[in-house]
This record gives structure tokens, C-alpha cells and sequence, in this order.
């Protein structure tokens, strides 16, 4: 497994970093993107960000929470401020489960682990999981920042094709059977079943048995990451892929959606043997999620209107959906096709062929407009015709407006492509990674 | 790379796992401890527990940082419940490194990067680094979170042998030439300079730029784990490896022993090149930190007398610290010997031929009082002799008694060995892996 070393012709391309030598295999993969670059510039006020997924916190009741957080430490400090568990807060699991359960999910607080963001709850999936080289499942497009840790572990990650009803299962069917036929073992499906980031589609439910049916009879286990399940524009809740079999699904939550990205505090509800690993990889990991976040977590849900707050934010996630939909449909041009979320942050533009959209990122910039070039959420390099537009955080005017600039974008590049020819023979070079929705 | 899963022994004996065919390699050496149920046993109150590495935070002012919290969630709560960098907080970053300037070191705020405490910097460190097979030199005894971190990398850990002035130059140079021999590559030494966790002994300030040196020439990176720096008992800091050698060192630092444990911030000072990596891997770990406790620490780092409350801590600490000693000079019988620290948390107690100190643990517990068995900070099975004894979590008196207890049961261990032979004979068996210092 031990390499030896770079070959000399990357060494000399690197060569300021001392260090080259010495680096795992697996960190081979950790280069710092141009995109970020970009992403500085994207943050600048005069821009309308479509490419963040920060959500929008302005709803919450912040006096009401510093009330609360205050009494917390005053009264309960010498817990909230000393080590847990790696396993979690034991009241806040009990919580977590009653949440769960709006989507159908039957789960014991003791299979659950508290964890730093349902990040960090998929590290610990993809450290127990996967061996250098084990094939990964995941949607195409999948979630960057899921990618990034599935490469972390030297992960072969093959897409799934998706349909407007989310993963299509003939596709997954023929995906384990070419990595059969290829001797290669796959050890898990990733995948998110509600408003999926990025793509906005949701997993028909006529198709969930039938996805999981499937990857029980391959002996394939299925991540269920669902951070917006509760975020549907209608109210609408759809049952939990966990919720129809305890045995081969791993669920990841994250209140960072519902509630407060900042305190990062998610979940992983495994499969009794599989949790007693999880809490000893957290351990390893962290030693165990921040105290005081899971006392805050669980206070808010014990003494806030939580429901109520989730119903605030479905409202204002919806009107933005709704301007982002009627600028698209205002203002794109002919060609462009995207997907018509019923909740969650996205929708997944595809521009006319020819038009590379991560080329033409720098000129979307200068127009003061911002958005996530597709390519980032493919491990396999497609994705240049498409990107992702998130409507979570500006408010709905900055959001058509963000629309009507980048339409304008859209269409000079369309009139450069008929009288040049294609813009990826103008593209820029190098590895395209845009940051995690930390942006 | 890839395993064909276990041999059928072993999955005979762990068959109530149904995805026992499905881990990583990695995750192979992650089971269950038995000594867990004791230390639950252990955490009793009517048992005296010298066993956890727990900080003591009764001297915090619980008031003041109610209103502090309060005042940063009301006030800036948009920015600290939501997501921040990888990176970490900037002011906060300023401020890491004016704590650091105490020990000597000189660091720019753009080469830290602040983790969910030192154990995830350690984590991502191991990460980076490490890949299967990959030595890693680390004093014996080592703290048992880097030896499970280690491990669930799966590095070679080989010890390097202490005295009373810390890692003994002599032995580095021979634990080298040794993995030279062996065509074994050193990837780091991981050491614990200060008050070491579990020996609690110094490295000589004579001794530091020798291993400093020794490390340089032979290509070996230093991972310098500094929690207990702070905590010397006549107020004095040492230099850290860090201020003497900044390409070569990584230095991890914490807030967990100076502060709060629960809010679980610490970071990493790194080299610039390495310090991008880590970025990356914080990221991919876990987004990023929780903003909160970046803010309440750098508040708190702003507005209160933190260097005051730290000598606080000193006074509390030393006056256990002396309470141990006075015991366990007026009780222990004949034949122990133990370390003396003039900082942090332990003292390592090594007792007379013949006993097993694993194999006393559930007798020493009857007798309420548990200790820490000296195996478990050994990646090669030494430390049967061995204990660790904290002196941070219980006051004074309890410790003069827990003390006074464990002489009696190792009284009776000495009769019962001169009467019917070796503990070791009567050993439980099984893997030992003490909890970390949560526990």
C-alpha cells in the first residue's frame, strides 16, 4: 500500500511544499481548487450568490436563543462545558429519535451517535466502510462535500443516472452489475432521497422498496443522508428510506438545515453493530461532538415551537424557490432546462450544448453573479453543460435579479459560441472543486 | 489493498455482526473494550476514580460567560449559528497565537487551523500522513487517543523510552536506526513534551533541540501534543519544540485543560504547505468547526483575566497533585515507584514484579477506587506493571483516600501473589483499550 513517493515530474510542479514527500496516498487528492478563488470574489456584496448553501437564519428567535444558551451555562455549566460522550448527549438522542419519526423512522436512541454535522457522521461511515479502491454508489450529481470525503478514503465512486423521480433503479441495477462483472465491490449506495443537493429532485416514493429491495439483494448498504427531508414547500414529509428497512440503511440527519448550521450538531442512526463502530471512530475522530451544542439542540426542541419554526422556514425557502423558478422561466435562454424542486436549497440548470459552465464562471462573476459549476459534483468530470443554483439565502428580489444577470451571461456566452465555436477549448485548466456549502 | 473478509474463526466468533464482511481493514482493531463496563462501574459515586483525564472546571466563572454566550448569540448570532471556514475563525486565530507567544512560539495566524479540540487536529495530522504500515515513533506510555487515532490509521506505532527527563535522546536515535534497518519508513514522532499524558515527566529543556535535530536529519516530522503546557506548578513554561523549529514541527494545541473540554476547541499550527492540507481535511471531516465556540472562546480569550484563571487552575491542580504524592509516599507498599510532575494531570505508578495491574482493576474497583491500567498506552502490550493515576478531577481529600484504598488492594494483590503466584496467571483476557479522557 506504502508508495514511494512522488514521480519526479510532480515533484517538480510542487515543489515549494518540503513536505511532498511525506504525504499518505490518500492526501494525493487534496489540492486547493482555483474555484476558491473565485468563490472570495463571489462573496463580495455586489454579487448575487446562486452558489452558496449557507441556509438562511434570519427566521430564528435569537434573543429568545441567548436566553436559553445563557440559563444552560449558568445553571447546567459544569456539564455543558465539560467532555460527553462520543456516543451523544442521552437526552438529545431520545429527541433526535421523535424527529425522526415524522418521516416514519422507528429508531432506538441507543443506535444513534451525535456527531459534528452529518459531516462528520459520513466521515465515520466512509472511515469503517470503505478500503482504498471499494466502489461507492452515489447519484449523479451527488453532494461535493460528500464526494470529497468518499475521495479522502480513495473511494471509486460511480455515478447513478437520475430522472425528475430521483434515482432511476434500472440505472442502479445495471451500475452493480457492471461493478460484478468488473470483480469490484461495492460496498455502499450514497444517497439523498429528499430535494437532493444539488440536483432538487426527490426519490419517488413508488421507488424506495424497490432502491432498497435492490441493494439488499446485492449485499449493498444505503447511506441515507437527508438533511432537507423536512423542508418540503407543501409540508409534505416523505417516509425515510430507513423507515422501511432498520437493516441496511445507515441514516445521517443534521439539525444544520432545520435549526443552526453554526452548532454543528448531526446524527448517524446505524444498525445496532455498526453504531458500537461509529462511537469508536467518533472517539478516535474527536473524542465527542461540543457539549454545550447538544445541550442547546436539545433544550431548543425541548422548550421552542420547533415545528412551527421548520413551517417559518419551508415558507421562505419557497418563495425563493418560487422567484428563482419564474426568473428561469423569465428570462433563460432557449435551450436551458432545470429542475422544478418541491423543497430543500437547489435547482440544476442545464445550459445548450457547447457552453462550458465552468469557463464561463469568471464572466457570470464579473456580471455579479455567482453559481456552482456542475462539474464539482460529478467524481467522473462531467457536468460542464450544468450547475447548480441555490436559492436558500438571498431574498427574492436579489434572487430574480441574480437570474436576469446571469441569463445575460448565458446569452452573450451564446453568441461568443456561435461566432468562436465552443467554449471549452477557452476553458481554464486545472482541477475544478468548488468548497462545500460553507460558501 | 481490499481484504476478502475475515477468516471463518473469526467470523464465528463475531457472527452476531451481519456486516462483519463489510468494514475496511481499518476498522478491524476497533472492538469494544471490556474494561468500558468498568469504568462505568468506576464512575460510581462512592468510587474514588483516579482514572479519568477529566479537567476540573468547578473555578470557571459560570456567570460571566452565561452573560458572554448571551451577549454573542443576541448580538451576532447570524454569524455564530452559522456555518464559518475550515480554516476557523480569524480574531480567534489571532489570538491562538498570542496564547502560543507564552511558550516561545512565533506563528502566523494563516498557518493555524483551528479543530473540534486537539484530538481532531491529531486525526487529520494521522490523515495526511499516514498511510497503512507508516512507523509512527511515540513515547511509551503515549496517550491512549493518539495510540487509537494511530491505529485506526493503521500505523506502525514503535515506543520510544522515557526517563525522568522525558524521551531519552539515546533511544530516539536507536528507534530510528532500527526502522532504517528494517527499510521501514518514519513517517513522524509524536510527543508529548510537557507533563506528559499518561508519565506525567518533562523533556528536558536540554534535550529538546537534540531530538529537534535528530528528527531533521533523519526526514522525521514532529508532532508536538501540547494540552497540559500552561499547567506547570511553579508557573513555569517551557520553551516548545515548536518556538525552536518551525518547518519541522506541527504543533497541536488545545483549550480543553486551560478552558472548557465541552466546547471542544483546539487547533493546529502547521507548517504552510501542510497547513493548506489540513484545511482540506478539516473540511472534509467536518465542514468546519462550530462558530459558536470559536466566538466564546475569543470572547473570553477578550474579556476575561484568562491568565489569571489559569494560574487558578495551577493552584487547584498542585494542590492534588501534592495530595497524591503525600499518599501515595505514607501508603504504597514496598516495591512501587511512581513519577513526580511539576504540571498537568498524571502521575504513572509502576508496581512491584508480578502484579498485573489489568488483571487487579475490577478487584481495585471493589474497593472503590479506579485507576487507569498502564497496557493500554502501549501499542506492543507493555505497561502490565504500569498505572495511570490522575490527580485533576477529585479534590484533596478524596485523593489522600482513594490512594489509601488502592495500597490496601495492592497489599492483598502482593499477599496473594507470594501465595499462589503471578496475577497475570489470573488475567482476564482480551483486547485493553482504557476510554479516552472523557471517560
Amino acid at each position: 500500500m506504502s508508495t514511494s513517493g512522488p514521480s519526479p515530474d510532480r515533484l517538480g510542479a510542487r515543489s515549494l511544499d518540503p513536505h511532498l514527500g511525506r504525504y499518505a496516498a490518500r492526501a494525493e487528492g487534496m489540492t486547493a481548487s482555483e474555484v476558491r478563488a473565485l468563490f472570495a470574489v463571489a462573496s463580495r456584496p455586489e454579487v448575487v450568490s446562486l452558489a452558496g448553501g449557507m441556509p438562511n437564519l434570519a427566521a430564528l428567535p435569537l434573543d429568545f436563543l441567548a436566553d436559553q444558551i445563557s440559563s444552560i451555562v449558568a445553571e447546567d455549566g459544569l456539564v455543558a462545558l465539560q467532555y460527553g460522550s462520543a456516543h451523544g448527549v442521552p437526552v438529545l438522542r431520545e429527541q433526535i429519535c421523535e424527529v425522526m419519526a415524522l418521516e416514519g423512522v422507528t429508531g432506538h436512541p441507543d443506535d444513534l451517535v451525535v456527531t459534528v454535522g452529518s459531516q462528520m457522521a459520513l466521515d465515520l461511515v466512509t472511515r469503517i466502510f470503505i478500503d482504498p479502491g471499494d466502489v461507492v454508489l452515489a447519484e449523479g450529481p451527488s453532494y461535493v462535500g460528500a464526494l470529497g470525503t468518499f475521495a479522502s478514503y480513495q473511494a471509486d465512486v460511480r455515478h447513478v443516472v437520475m430522472d425528475e423521480h430521483g434515482l432511476v433503479p434500472e440505472a442502479l441495477r445495471a451500475a452493480l452489475a457492471a461493478a460484478a462483472q468488473a470483480n469490484r465491490r461495492v460496498k455502499f449506495l450514497y444517497t439523498i432521497p429528499n430535494f437532493n443537493n444539488p440536483a432538487g429532485v426527490t426519490l419517488a416514493v413508488s421507488r424506495r422498496a424497490e432502491v432498497l429491495d435492490i441493494c439488499a439483494r446485492h449485499d449493498v448498504l444505503v447511506i441515507e443522508d437527508n438533511p432537507y427531508g423536512l423542508l418540503g414547500f407543501d409540508g409534505q414529509v416523505y417516509p425515510a428510506l430507513r423507515s422501511m428497512d432498520s437493516d441496511n440503511v445507515i441514516y445521517l440527519g443534521s439539525f444544520s438545515k432545520t435549526f443552526a448550521s453554526g452548532l454543528r450538531v448531526g446524527w448517524a442512526l446505524a444498525p445496532h453493530a455498526v453504531r458500537e463502530k461509529l462511537v469508536l471512530a467518533a472517539e478516535s475522530a474527536a473524542l465527542c461532538a461540543p457539549t454545550l451544542n447538544q445541550l442547546v439542540v436539545s433544550r431548543y426542541l425541548a422548550t421552542h415551537d420547533w415545528k412551527g419554526q421548520i413551517k417559518s422556514f419551508q415558507t421562505m425557502y419557497r418563495d425563493r424557490r418560487d422567484a428563482l423558478l419564474a426568473g428561469l422561466e423569465q428570462h433563460m435562454p432557449a435551450g436551458c432546462t432545470w429542475t422544478r424542486p418541491d423543497g430543500g436549497f437547489f435547482v440544476w440548470l442545464t445550459v445548450p450544448e457547447g457552453v462550458d459552465t465552468k469557463a464561463m464562471q469568471p464572466r457570470a462573476v464579473t456580471a455579479r453573479v455567482a453559481y456552482v459549476p456542475g462539474t464539482g459534483f460529478y467524481a467522473d468530470g462531467f457536468g460542464s453543460r450544468q450547475m447548480r443554483l441555490s436559492f436558500c439565502y438571498p431574498p427574492p428580489e436579489r434572487i430574480t435579479e441574480g437570474v436576469r444577470r446571469l441569463a445575460g451571461v448565458l446569452a452573450d456566452e451564446l453568441d461568443l459560441l456561435h461566432t468562436f465555436g465552443p467554449t471549452a477549448s477557452r476553458s481554464l485548466s486545472g482541477p475544478q472543486t468548488p468548497a462545500p456549502d460553507t460558501a
